[in-house]
């Protein structure tokens, strides 16, 4: 096929980045896949990332190591800061500041260099556990400014960022997933996974998750170490 | 002094961005100084920026390293493309894809840990060479996605992005640095400085510094390799 649209695609491993990925391609997008190691405690989830990058035959594939871990202010790269078992008020302190901003800061430098048409990512606003960055005003805010940063949006072409899922509910995002084809058995989206990609159950993350296929009515093929 | 303001400087080691520290200085900012390691091919640029931070007495200074070269597009990170001795119509080569978001990006990540009151940066529209992201509409949509973006914003708390520069003429911001006090025979500019920081005296970058010391009227303390 030629002069199909291209999409950069930012993928975490995780269940939404995946089904994110699934649904661009399901668009007909050409898609290029990027990753970020920002020092996650979660590594497993950048290893399954790669594997479904690679199963997905993707036109590319980039892995951007971030220096994010030196800011600090996150029990997700802060290993002084434990990962909580319980839902707390306000935003949580897994919240990685500014962490969106940058990953599509990135996305936009690539999608320029490619001349690509879209950016996706996987943000949800149901289950957003109170992250600033995942509202749908945060995405209208960083689309404006995509088209006002980059040669694209002076030369009159539009880039358009696209977050399918921002909408749906954990149980929507999982039935739109299969429909796609996605193996969730390949992802990973606990904070405190251990080295073989098995969830703790426990995190909000994984809580989501489970209550996700729960709520979809489908088997939860996640791999726990303890329930 | 307690309880001053913070502010996040993007600090280059050129001409604008050591003006842009000397005036939040100024303004009793408390300073924390940000450079990037992006592959640019005039590393004695960043070597100055070093320098200059360590002489202004920073709270901290940071020196990020990006991997925006593997994105390519610009005669400033990939070396297979000249950097072009005249003026050229349009956006010219080295333009780097989305740098000025990418930078702002991390500087907001840095900001929320640090709780500062603001980011500063020194593009100038004046000068501006046809980069779109120096322009005060870029600058204002990346105000409106920081206050979406950040904890910060949903607490009700604003970040301010303030670009001192925008408005200037290079002769007006000489003037103002050597009021701040800056010694801009510390700064470079020039894309393809030597390993000492002696300019290229041609590149686009040279001219417009070169013509803002003749405009303001006062000796041009830059260091020269040819003429």
């Amino acid at each position: 096929m030629i002069n199909k649209q291209r999409a950069v695609v930012l993928l975490s491993g995780g269940l939404d980045s995946t089904t994110c990925l699934a649904l661009a391609r399901q668009q007909g997008y050409d898609c290029y896949g990027l990753s970020f190691d920002y020092g996650q405690r979660h590594r497993s989830e950048l290893t399954a990332a790669e594997r479904i990058a690679q199963e997905a035959q993707l036109c590319d594939y980039k892995v951007v190591k971030l220096d994010l871990g030196g800011i600090g202010g996150s029990a997700l790269t802060d290993l002084s800061l434990d990962v909580p078992r319980q839902e707390s008020a306000g935003i949580p302190i897994t919240y990685v500041p500014a962490r969106n901003t940058v990953f599509l800061a990135y996305a936009l430098a690539w999608a320029e260099a490619l001349q690509a048409q879209a950016i996706f990512i996987g943000v949800n606003a149901m289950d957003y556990s109170g992250y600033p960055d995942c509202r749908p005003a945060f995405i209208d805010a960083f689309q404006t400014l995509a088209n006002l940063a980059t040669k694209a949006g002076v030369e009159g072409h539009t880039l358009r960022i696209e977050a399918p899922l921002i909408a749906l509910s954990k149980a929507e995002i999982i039935r739109a997933g299969l429909a796609a084809g996605v193996d969730y058995g390949a992802t990973v989206s606990c904070y405190q996974a251990d080295s073989e990609g098995r969830a703790c159950g426990v995190c909000d993350s994984c809580r989501l998750r489970r209550k996700g296929f729960l709520e979809a009515g489908v088997a939860d093929p996640t791999r726990y170490r303890q329930l």
